[in-house]
């Protein structure tokens, strides 16, 4: 699942991505019970690995979900984190932010919320919609912006360089997609308390959106922060994606049982 | 799983709970497999109960796992909680206070934890703390802990009156179990970095622990806040309990699907 991984020092174009592709999975009810499977088989093992890292405490993972509305953060959550323990994991559905955030810098409330030592930290929305909706809706200057760029790139540097892994995921759908999705929002009644009408307005958006996305992905995409471009068209590719990306920097951490503590006689130790 | 109620308004004596105790079912492999079995079916419940709880965000579930030390509250946690998704449960694990929580009143720190509209939040171990190893070890007097039972109380009131129902489990095992699962974590390899040698002069401190949760627990067992004693010498009966009593406390809350937003035309929109 490298392949999505966006390369570095070059501009992107989402419009080379497919987003309904499923790579070696057949678009058919066998490839997506194929790739279901897989995805078990990698959320079990993440249970393991997400029990070392809370043991040790030494390491932390950060993941970043990002998307157009309907692209799927919520359900990605939902479908590869809910087998987690969720005292190791701590999610963050990022807002718009409140008149006392805003009396802050825009990391601020980010910072606040990392995960800590141990912690899978999931961030619903994040920092980077302080350079997507608010650049998009011309609230900052493009000077402005791409001063955040440099800020998002050493603040994730600091998280990186003291122990958190971090993962960036675009969740890429197309605009076709999104209609179907939100069309669906509209049709059943018991999905229509999901509807806003702003997300019609910002669906206006998409192009102007798109590229907001392309800046800010190709300006911040670093070996130790990398973004992923998801084909998120179907959910359970999108799903096997995110859990194989997840799997993989956890086992990069190496991560063996912990030490037990020093200087202890555990062969003379007796408990009455 | 109401037996284990706590009955208001007399004094708990723990002697009269029988910790090894699992109720209908027979301490066999056969009786495990159906406890556990009937276990899955409420989790896959508290899924959907989970959902709407989020969607609805006016209500909310504060869950207290106390217990003398290997009673299982991290078990608890990953035995009952597992599959939940984890973007509407917190788990909030409460350490010793640092110099910067001790500056504040007891309940300071654990006020800016309680879980948010929607959300399930989980305490391993609270604000009970301060009522238990500090009176315990004799850091507040008898007077400031009685005192304090009643801000507990008052507390409590508070975040029920504000929409935040409040589950309260005493994972209640024997001095024997406890001997045979730190015996557990010295003999195996895998397991000594959880030693702490701490656990080991608490211990002895068994009696004074259990009176003083028996004085905490009489005087906070509330109506709107119970306590639950929870047999927890078998983990299979211990997760059973707190599942049923999680599960019913979120169906009292008689969440149905959240309203359509109010003003729209859903017939007549269209998505171009």
């Amino acid at each position: 699942m490298k392949q999505y991984r966006v390369k570095l020092g070059v501009k992107l174009s989402l419009k080379q991505y497919d987003p309904d592709e499923t790579g070696e999975y057949k678009k058919s009810a066998q490839g997506k019970n194929r790739a279901k499977a897989e995805t078990a088989k990698l959320i079990a093992k993440l249970d393991g690995l997400q029990e070392r890292l809370y043991a040790n405490a030494t390491r932390s993972l950060l993941i970043v979900l990002q998307g157009m509305d309907t692209s799927g953060k919520d359900g990605t959550i939902k479908g590869v984190m809910s087998g987690v323990n969720p005292q190791g994991c701590k999610v963050v559905a990022f807002k718009a932010p409140s008149d006392h955030e805003l009396g802050h810098d825009f990391l601020w409330r980010v910072h606040r919320e990392v995960p800590r030592r141990g912690q899978i930290g999931i961030f619903n929305r994040s920092h980077y919609e302080d350079v997507l909706i608010t650049r998009v809706h011309g609230w900052v200057s493009d000077k402005v912006a791409k001063r955040r760029f440099n800020q998002i790139k050493e603040f994730e540097e600091l998280l990186t360089e003291n122990g958190t892994a971090i993962l960036k995921f675009f969740l890429h759908i197309s605009k076709d997609e999104q209609k179907e999705r939100l069309q669906a929002r509209i049709a059943d009644p018991e999905k229509r308390w999901k509807w806003s009408s702003g997300d019609l307005e910002e669906r206006k958006l998409w192009d102007d959106y798109q590229k907001a996305f392309e800046d800010v992905i190709s300006a911040t995409s670093t070996i130790c922060a990398p973004w992923y471009i998801v084909p998120a068209n179907r959910k359970w590719y999108r799903n096997l994606v995110v859990a194989d990306r997840v799997v993989n920097a956890l086992e990069d951490m190496k991560l063996k049982t912990p030490p037990a503590p020093e200087g202890v006689d555990f062969a003379k130790l007796k408990i009455v």
